[in-house]
Formats: structure tokens, C-alpha cells, sequence
């Protein structure tokens, strides 16, 4: 029985004494000492965050006074699922252990030791800050197993966040506790059987009874080796649905439940990566395996990079992960990449996942630093690597194992030689061997950005149009954030003309990425010259970010079956940003781009490949129509292909598609015309209209008319 | 004490008996039947050695009745230290064990269970053939832990050979008797220091001494771990000296001795590889580490790719070993490529290269095919790897490891997720963590072939110049053998013309890797017209292959620092081929391209970089010349540059190098001249002299005349 105990945090003043104040938890301790000083209430606020900073380096306290009841044939431990990140525990003064590690459990007999009224202490101690890093820079993380985006990134503040951030209790246990109950199994795909297998740790034999999807038992006894007939699949939820069986085992003493989902996942080269690129000596290696095969079908890869739901991420609560979840798979996205940065979500994360048919990508802790591997690091990545592992590797969600991010760029300087990777490559293969394990993120074939809509003088319309990446594991287009939540976070004054004031920095709107990013006014300058008022520079911005980040993913989509993948940086955000490539606004904030990219993920859709963004009259506008579709079963369709400026609306043509395969594109023909002058117009509507309209796809492009021409306002095809 | 015993071998006819002959241990059985049998006196003659292809699916045998001494207090062993593949042991005809691999030694404790007289057998059973793989093709491979290339290749005649493959003895042990005793050592590169760790397995302590490369004692004790200061580095022998230590371990009952040489080698990214190609989003990985930095200092790797010195590569001789490596040293290479489809040589190759300061990649036995992960695969890849690492780890010449041969291309399909490849990389981290580890060749960033003076319509000399990989660790240009040599294999009545002949065939001149390879007559009639007669073709074949060679190994010199490592396909052949792209003919006859390529090698010389091997008076005749320094040391010269034909030479400039760094290339002027009518001429000779005639270097060229110019023989600068 696990019995939950109230806590108190403290903080080791410079006085040499300790002030308490209450805890939550699992939380974050900062989390607890900014709502007691006052600071959490605005902390979204200017730049009120970097308050936090001065107590960075602080050491940290949690204490209990123990109440609990045990019967006298129980045992006694303490469990914390997860303390951040280097601690000690006391329990009435004597150190009981001393541990480097937010991700392995730590449990502890405290059978005759403690007693109601015990007092137990854990002791937090300060970050580590790697050797010859720069001080308050992100490289400081470079010798720590703990997600680095704490140390301050691009679209998160600085906030060396700790604390008890899993449950913690004391747990009683019966004899016939069970201390182990995991379910494998192998499956035959062709023949739809799995063999199953529970690793048992118990005095006593469980009876493990096993419920398919609808509640119905398949299996009941006390074998821990059984076979399972005619299986459902679990599918991710544009494949099919993703059916979970749930199990329990029980004994004298414990009961424990689980599910199971029955997949078979590889990464393999897909149809279109089959050759050495150019086909001549001297001969490259060909590209490495990123197209997800689930359950012997290549599916296209679509969705996101997801981060920390909140900057205190160990406060996240399962409801903010279930809004985000809900959004991501409304956007019919299929998969999000657990980037490195942020390190794992909490467990109900991946429980969702499991629920809602959305593959994971899970990464290790490791992002755009060189972690050397001193044998002190590979010791501490072994142990929590492990714990991860075990802790995860029983979610059907869970597609396959990262190292980390953009770890062989120059920005990093790893290698496919740096013993941590080479460790964790080691520790999957021995802990979860048939799952997908790439070092890290981009390997060959696959590539990261670009990340904005006009970079220095490429647009991004042209960025992917001459690529043949496998992948395209992050790219962005920022925008400004809504008015509404720029007005929590930027004082009035500051508001506009948007500057690289205090609190626009703060809020990552300037020096987060570029001198300029994320908000570059320059871009709207250069598209729509000066901004009126923030209404309309927000509108401007988030018009971009909708029509760029339609370029990508259906890009990506026709490139299809070179490309597999499409996961654009980034989904979510842990803080209101006032400006960022994310498609959700704190918390949940849904902005413009989220709904165009919704769109352009349909599993069944047509798309036009449009050469750029902003068009005069006289200019030849020129497209292509491809049809998608990602579904297993073939499709038909007639597409009518129209632009529209203002009130002149001109159908250029209508394309039959015939029969597109399953999981194919089809390429249709290719359709212009010489835009007409129509005067006081500045946009320009390319509507693909489809039979019954479902799957109707639609850009809107900037548009503008030279006065100075005398041509009639008559469409020229 | 070791007992060598005296065997014979059997092989099982199809009526069920026996048939027993004279055997050679260590050796393969597959020798000694042919010797037997009247096969091996001519093998390498005609088709003669396709005789055997009709026992290749035979179960063997081999017997000894034992004979040894053994005091009382002595246990009695059979050690066996590698049988090749599959068998059983059997003593009195009891069956003792059965196996599969042959790297992992047998070691069997018959004390009490053997006397003089006892009858010790071993069944070697059919090689293995993967499932679904083409009969007689070399992919029937690709379940089998053992060199494939006995499967047949495109040099090698399939040959299923097997057998007691390294030394087998009776071994009575003393107690006292070191069963394990095995040196590490961590390295302070900078203050010259080592920390020496012993891992003893004993009943004693024994007492170890250690002697620098004089002889000297710098160690004596029974502590298993100390520090030897101002150690003296071990250097491949063109970048200083390969100095070894040696030691002893001393015990009641026994004494080991062995060698430590104290070096520190990683494979990174070199000077010129830092930037993700283009600089541009979206951005790849960088290309794979594969430069050498040896001791601190990144080397040119200059070498080639070893294969196995005799097709019955178990009876390969330590002196055999001693003439090739002697050849490789005298032709200036430092590193030799193992290549995987050959396996681990015999442990004398590594004792010698230890000596010579030649390095060595040691790839394992996995070569062109898709080693499919199956469970049984696996567990013999594990044991076999674990102790192929154990065996090899200990010698200094191991530069670094790699899973195998072309494993990440098109003709094999495996990838970073196969799992033989990551249970490699696990095992080399377990126990030999700080070797490098690349799982094939090539990996990103390298690249292999071409293997040809003309393929189709490019020339060599054009393959490489506008190439930017990072390693060219495969690429050949072929001949025809020595006259003298196609005397011995080839029926007189087939030598001339060369025409796909039977023999011409078997020996690897036609219908190897292409229909014409390695023969390729089309490419001498392009070049020269009809040849005349065999010396004639053979002559200009090798000159071709002089300068092809040429080509390669300088134009990756002239890449530094983009690449770093040049190694040729191929060094040696295992029986006379008829045409090969090997440097020297089996045994030890020297091609005179191995002389050209011995040149290309030096660590100081001047090139020129040319565009084409064929030239006709009145052409433009450009080059850009170039000077070489690999060595620690700047150095400087003058290179003067002529071009010679037939009694007219013409000097176009002397260069003055200045300094040229240590480790670097200088590039120097861009020369030229109009090629003038000289009749009678076939050649056209480049020289670059140097002082002193050094470092002198030349080319020769393919030269026309076009009789139908009236243009003055003089030359046009």
C-alpha cells in the first residue's frame, strides 16, 4: 500500500540556515519557492522569470515527519520515482544513500529503521555545470543526465529546475508483493499470434489473467509463458486503432495491472532511397533507415516536435498532456518526437500515447552538446539509460530510441565514436533489442531547419524544393505570438513598435536564435512593408507561418517515397513565448498555424507546389497538383484547380486523379496563368477543390498589383 | 607443458566408410585431402581446382591416438585454438562437445578421463548454406561466422575449406598454471605516463617483469597494477619507431610472456571535414570520424586492403606473412585494411605487424550480404566476436574495428539497425571500449571503387578529381598477371588472344565482377589498338595500372585535409589469379604497379595532377603541381617540371616549395604546354625532379602523334 506523506521544501540561505516553506509533491522546487516568494503569480510576466536565477545554485531541501500504518508481516520502504537530480537521504539524521539521477527509483528498506514521527530529509544539491563551459550558457549541461533545456534555449527560459518530480510514499508490502510483472512478447505478424511472456518477480506464483480490447479474458492462469491467437493490432489512429489488451496478476498480498499493445515496428530505407546516390563510383554508403514500417506497412511519418508542457515540467499535469495529445492527433499527426532537450515526458504522457494510437520517437538527454564520456558520466547515463529503458520500453507508443539532438552537427561535435552513444546504442540493444534505436537526430539522409520564412535571401518555398532528404526531422516558421498572450507577458509600453526591449528578449522574440529571432520584423517588413499596429503585425506574422509551414509538410509529402517524414519545431511550448515556431500558444493556445497544418496532414488530400509567396499581376503563376494519400486502401478524386483575386475567380482546370494506390501520390498536371491586374487586391487564393469538398486544400499568397499597368482585369491562361 | 600430437584426417564417402589420409594441423583438411587426392600439386593450373567444389558438402574427420606426459599434480587438457566450423569432439567415442565457430577456443579438462592410447576425434560437419541464397553463390554466406570469401569472390575460387585451423595440443597444466594474464593500460599522452593493469587468473601471484623496447627492466613486482613513466611511444614506422615493451609473469608452474606497445589512437573528423556540406538548411549529419589521429597527431592512412595470403588460408606460413608485410612497409603504408570477407589472419600477421609498425582495421567476417539477425546468428556472432576481440585486443598494431565489408549498400541491405551490427559495436564498447568502431565500409563520408582504368566511358583519372570524401578505403585498377605467371595457369594453347576461356575464367579474368573483368582486352584495344601478342598486352596492361594507381593514391593525397586515408583494392592474392587489381601476384611476385603505387606513397614528394591518360601533339597539355609532406617535420624543396618525348625535352618551371608544414600539402603553379609533333612516339613522359632526385616523380603517358599536322617539332609554351 503506497501512503502518500505531506512535505516541506526548504532552502539553504547564505546565512547558513534554512528557510522552509510547502511543497508540492511530485513538483518542482523552484516551482514551490517562487509561488512562496511571490514570484510565480506573474512569472510570465516581463522579465520577472530571471528572478529565479539568483537562487540557481542553491541547495534544496524536502522533509516529511513519516505517518504511515504497517501490519507487522509488512515491510517498510521509501520510494521516490524519480528526484532531480543530484541528492542525499536522511532519515532521522543518518544518510541513508546519496544518489546522481532524476530517472532511476530509488526504494529503500526502511523496515525497523523508521517509525511514525521519523523525520525524513532529502538534501538537493546544485546543478552540475561542466568544466570549461561558459557560465549561464546551455553548455554547462554538457556532463549532466538531465534534460538540458533547464540550462535556457531558444523558446525556454533559464531555470535550473529540481525536486521530488515522481511520486514519492512510503510503501507497505505484504508477503506476496510483487515486485516485478512485465509482460514481452514476440509476434507473428503473418499468422496473427503472439507468444507471451511475463518476467515475474514474486515469492509466490501470480494468476495472470489477460482482457483483450473489449474487456473479454483471453488468458487466465499461472503459466507466465502463453500464446495469444488472432491478436488485434495495435495501429497508429490513421492506420487503424490502436487496441490495447490490459492484464493483471494477482497474488495473496499485491495485485498489479498493466496493458499490452501488440506492433511490430522497424525503421527501414524506404522504396525511393533503394540506389547510392548518383549510382557511380566512387560508392557512399546508402542513406540510414528512417521510414516506420508498423506492422509490415511503410507509413509516412507525420507530426511534431513535443517539449516540456511547462518550464516547472514535474508540475505538468496529466490533463495539460491530454489537451496537447487531443490537438496533436486532431492534426493527424501520427507521431512526436521526444526531443532530447526536454528529456522524457511524465509516465501519463506515454500512457496517453499508448490510448490515442500516437507513435513516439523518445530521445535521451542529450542535445547540441559534446558529452565527453568521462567514466563518472558513462556511469550515471548507464544507470539512469537502464532506468529509462525498463521504465518505457512496455508502451506500444513508443516507436524507437534516440541518443539525442543534432549531436553530429558542428554545433555538438559528437561522432559515431562518442562512447555515450555507443553506450546507449549497447543498452538498447540489450534492454529493448528489437526496437529502433538511431544515435541521433539527423543521421545520414535525414536533416534539421531551415526554421524561418526568409533566410537572409531564401524564401521558404524554395528551401525543400530541390531536396531529397529521407526525413525532415525539425524545420519551423516562427510567428508572433496571439495578441492576447503578448499582452500577459509584454509590458503595455513595450508592446509596439515590436524592439529588442527587455521583456521581447526575455520572451525569446530577439538573441534567442538570431539576433532577430523569433519575431523578425524584417521579414514582415520586407513582405508587407511597415507593420500598422501589433493586430496587424501578428496577423501579417501568423499568415506567414501558416502558408510556410504548409510548404514543408506538403512538400515533404511529395517527396514521398524519398522523404518519409515530416516533424516540424516545434509543437508546443513550456511558457508563453512572444514569439516561437510553435503551433500552440501556451498552454493551449491554438494559433493560425496549427489548423493550416491540420490541413495539410490529412491522410487524403491534394496540394499544389507553388514556387513562392508573393506575386505581381503579369507574372506567370505556375503549380503542380499532386493528389496524397496515405491510406491503405486506394482513392479517386476530381480536383478543380481555381485562383481567385478579389471578386475574379478563374477555374484553370479539372483534374481527374484516377486511382491512387494506397500510401502513394499521384502527380498530376502542372497549370498556370498570367495574373491579371486587380487593383486595391493584396492576396491571392489558390483553392483545390475536391468531390463533396472534404478534402479541399486552399494557399493563400501575397499579392500585389502594379498600378502602373493598363492591362484589362481579365484572367490569361 | 604443450604436446603436440600426430593426426589424420578422414572424409566420409557416400558409402558410409571412412577414408583416412595424412593430415597437417594446424591446417585445413580440405589441403591435405587434395594433397592426398593428386589435386594439389596443380591446383593453380587450368580449372584444376573446381575438383574440390565435388567435397565441398563432406563431413571430415580427424583422429590422434594420444600420446603425453602428464606428472600427477598436473591437470591434462586438449586445447584446441580455433576448428573450422562446425563440430564435435569425441574421446574414446564419447562425445566431449559440439560447436560452432572458429575463433573461440576449445579448452577441455580430460584429466582422468584420457591416457596414452586414448582416441581423440573430431567431426567437422558440411559448412553452413543460408536459406533461400543461390546454390554455389557466395551469398549461401550469410548465416555462416565465418570468412566468406572461401564461398568464392571475385579473386578467390570458392573453396569451402575447414578444419584444425590453429595449433591443437595437449596441455598439462602445473598448479601455478596462468590460465589468464592479459596487460590494459591507460595512457597520459601528455606526461608520458602509463598506468599498467595486469588481469591475472592464477592460483598464485605471479611476478611480473616488464622490459622497454632495449631491454631494459622498468618493472619488477607482484603488484598487478603500476605506473611506467616516460614510456616510449609506439609510432606506425613512417611516423617514428613501433616500439614494444615485453613482459613476463613468473609462477611456481608456469610463465607467460607477451608484448605492450603504448599508443593512443582515435578515429575524428579531420580539418577539412568541420562544416555540414553546403552550410545550408536543411542540414545532415557531418560526415562519419575517420581520420587516424595516432598519438595525438592526425595521419595520412596510406595503405591497402589485405586479403588471405593463400586460398588454404590455415596453412599460410608465419614467412609468407613476413615477405608481404615486408613489401607493404617497403612501399610506404601504414595501415592495412583486414577486410571482413577474409577474416581475422593468423596471430603471427599481428605479432609482425605489432613489429613493423604497420596499423591494421581488423574488420569481422561479415562481407556483401544481409547477415539477417536470427537468434542463432547472433549467439554464434556473440561468442565468436567476444573472443575474436579478446585474441586481437591486446595487439597495438589494432588501429580500429568495423563489422564488415559493404554492408550499408545496395548489394547487402544492411543498415545501423541490423542487429548483428549493433551486437558488434556492444561487444567492442564491453571490452574494448576505447577502440574505435565503425560498423562498415564505407560509412558517410567515404566511399568505395572504382575499379577500373575505363569504366564504360570515365577514366580513372577523372573518377577521383572531383570527389570530396573524406576516405577512399576501396578502389583498383586491374592487370593482367606476369607472363611468367600465366604460364603456370593458363593452357599454352589458350594464352593468346585472351579470350573467356575456361581457365582464363576460373582465375578470375572474365565473368569476376563484370563479364570482362578483370581482363577487360576491350580497355588495351581502346588505349593501343590490337595488342600483339601476350607480353605485349601484359606490358601495357601494367602500365596502365601503374599509372591508374598512380592516380588514385595521389589525387586523395592532393584532398588532404577533406580525406585522410587512401587504401587500394587490393594488396595480395591467395593463388594466381589471370588478372587481378592486386599489387602482387600469389606468392610474392611484384607487379610493377606495386612499384609505381610504393612511389605514390612516399611521405615527402612532389605530384601533378593531370586530366587524362591518352594525349595528341597540338593538344594543350595542363598540370597542377603539387608537394606532399606527411611527415612531423616542415620541409622544402624545388621541384622542376619537364615533359619528355621521344629525345625532346622541354622544362616548363621550377617551382621553389617554400616551407611546407608538417602534415600538409602545398599547392603550387598551374603549368602547361601544346604537345608538339614528334613522330615515331608512343609516350609522353612528366618528370618533377627535386634536389638531390629524392623525391623525384614521373608519369607516363599515352602520346599520338598526328601525322597529318605540319606543325615544327618544337615545343609551344
Amino acid at each position: 500500500m503506497k501512503q502518500y506523506q505531506t512535505w516541506e521544501a526548504g532552502v539553504l540561505n547564505s546565512d547558513g540556515k534554512w528557510e522552509y516553506f510547502p511543497a508540492v509533491v511530485p513538483g518542482n522546487v523552484q516551482r514551490d519557492y517562487a509561488e512562496y516568494s511571490g514570484i510565480l503569480e506573474n512569472i510570465q510576466y516581463g522579465t520577472n522569470v530571471t528572478q529565479l536565477t539568483q537562487v540557481e545554485d542553491c541547495t534544496w531541501k524536502y522533509r516529511t515527519v513519516l505517518s504511515f500504518k504497517a501490519a507487522e508481516d509488512e515491510k517498510v520502504f521509501f520510494v521516490a520515482e524519480g528526484i532531480d537530480y543530484i541528492f542525499d537521504i536522511f532519515l532521522d539524521g543518518e544518510k541513508l544513500c546519496s544518489k546522481e539521477g532524476m530517472y532511476t527509483p530509488t526504494e529503500l528498506d526502511i523496515t525497523g529503521k523508521a517509525e511514525n514521527g521519523s523525520l525524513l530529509e532529502i538534501v538537493i544539491h546544485p546543478h552540475p555545470k561542466a568544466k570549461g563551459s561558459v557560465k549561464g550558457d546551455r553548455s554547462e549541461a554538457a556532463q549532466a543526465c538531465k534534460p538540458p533545456v533547464c540550462y535556457g534555449w531558444d523558446w525556454n527560459p533559464r531555470l535550473l529546475i529540481s525536486g521530488i518530480w515522481l511520486p514519492a510514499y512510503i510503501e507497505t508490502r505484504e508477503p506476496g508483493y510483487i515486485s516485478l510483472c512485465e509482460p514481452f512478447y514476440s509476434l507473428d505478424l503473418e499468422n496473427l499470434k503472439a507468444h507471451v511472456k511475463f518476467n515475474i518477480e514474486c515469492e509466490e506464483i501470480p494468476l495472470i489473467t489477460v482482457y483483450d480490447p473489449d474487456g473479454t479474458e483471453v488468458y487466465t492462469g499461472r503459466e507466465c509463458e502463453f500464446t495469444l491467437e488472432n491478436v488485434r493490432l495495435w495501429w497508429c489512429h490513421d492506420h487503424g486503432k490502436p487496441d490495447l489488451y490490459s492484464w493483471k496478476a494477482v497474488t495473496s498480498g499485491d495485485e498489479k495491472t498493466g496493458r499490452i499493445g501488440f506492433k511490430k515496428l522497424r525503421l527501414v530505407r524506404n522504396d525511393g532511397c533503394l540506389g547510392e546516390k548518383g549510382g557511380l563510383f566512387p560508392k557512399e554508403q546508402l542513406t540510414a533507415p528512417i521510414t516506420v514500417e508498423l506492422n509490415g506497412r511503410k507509413i509516412f511519418a507525420k507530426g511534431t516536435n513535443f517539449v516540456n508542457a511547462e518550464i516547472f515540467s514535474a508540475n505538468t499535469s496529466e490533463e495539460t498532456y491530454r489537451r496537447l495529445l487531443d490537438a496533436a492527433r486532431d492534426a493527424n499527426m501520427n507521431i512526436l518526437r521526444m526531443w532530447g532537450g526536454a528529456g522524457l515526458a511524465k509516465p501519463e504522457f506515454y500512457d496517453l500515447c499508448d490510448e490515442y494510437g500516437i507513435l513516439v520517437w523518445q530521445e535521451f538527454m542529450l542535445a547540441c552538446n559534446n558529452y565527453e564520456g568521462t567514466d563518472h558520466y558513462l556511469d550515471v547515463l548507464e544507470t539512469e539509460a537502464v532506468s529509462i529503458i525498463k521504465k518505457l520500453r512496455g508502451h506500444v507508443c513508443l516507436a524507437f530510441w534516440c541518443g539525442g539532438n543534432e549531436l553530429f552537427n558542428s554545433w555538438s561535435g559528437m561522432s559515431e565514436q562518442s562512447l555515450a552513444l555507443r553506450l546507449l546504442n549497447k543498452l538498447c540493444y540489450e534492454y529493448d533489442r528489437n526496437r529502433p534505436f538511431i544515435m541521433t537526430s539527423p543521421v545520414t539522409g535525414m536533416a534539421h531547419g531551415g526554421y524561418l520564412f526568409l533566410d537572409v535571401d531564401i524564401e521558404v518555398f524554395s528551401v525543400f524544393r530541390n531536396s531529397d532528404k529521407t526525413a525532415y526531422s525539425e524545420f519551423g516558421v516562427p510567428s508572433l505570438a496571439p495578441v492576447e498572450q503578448l499582452e500577459k507577458i509584454i509590458p503595455k509600453e513595450e508592446l509596439f513598435p515590436i524592439m529588442p526591449t527587455e521583456s521581447w528578449i526575455c520572451h525569446h522574440a530577439f538573441r534567442a536564435w538570431q539576433d532577430n529571432s523569433w519575431a523578425h520584423p524584417e521579414t514582415l517588413e520586407h513582405y508587407f512593408g511597415k507593420t500598422e499596429n501589433l493586430e496587424d503585425a501578428v496577423q501579417k506574422s501568423q499568415w506567414l507561418q501558416c502558408e510556410g509551414y504548409k510548404v514543408c509538410f506538403e512538400e515533404g509529402r511529395r517527396q514521398w517515397p524519398v522523404c518519409s517524414m515530416t516533424l516540424n519545431w516545434c509543437f508546443n511550448e513550456p511558457w508563453i513565448t512572444a514569439a516561437n515556431n510553435s503551433l500552440i500558444s501556451y498552454p493551449d493556445i491554438k494559433k493560425p498555424a496549427y489548423y493550416a497544418v491540420r490541413d495539410s496532414l490529412r491522410p487524403i488530400m491534394p496540394s499544389a507546389r507553388v514556387s513562392k509567396f508573393q506575386w505581381e499581376s503579369s507574372e506567370k503563376l505556375k503549380m503542380e497538383i499532386w493528389y496524397h494519400n496515405d491510406t491503405a486502401q486506394p482513392v479517386s478524386d476530381t480536383v478543380t484547380v481555381s485562383v481567385t483575386i478579389g471578386n475574379i475567380k478563374k477555374e484553370l482546370i479539372k483534374w481527374d486523379t484516377g486511382e491512387v494506390a494506397a500510401c502513394s501520390n499521384s502527380e498530376g498536371p502542372c497549370v498556370g496563368l498570367t495574373l491579371p491586374a486587380v487593383k486595391g487586391e493584396s492576396r491571392l487564393l489558390i483553392t483545390l477543390s475536391t468531390n463533396g469538398g472534404k478534402y479541399d486544400n486552399s494557399y493563400t499568397l501575397s499579392y500585389k498589383c502594379k498600378e502602373e499597368q493598363n492591362k484589362p482585369k481579365v484572367m490569361n491562361l
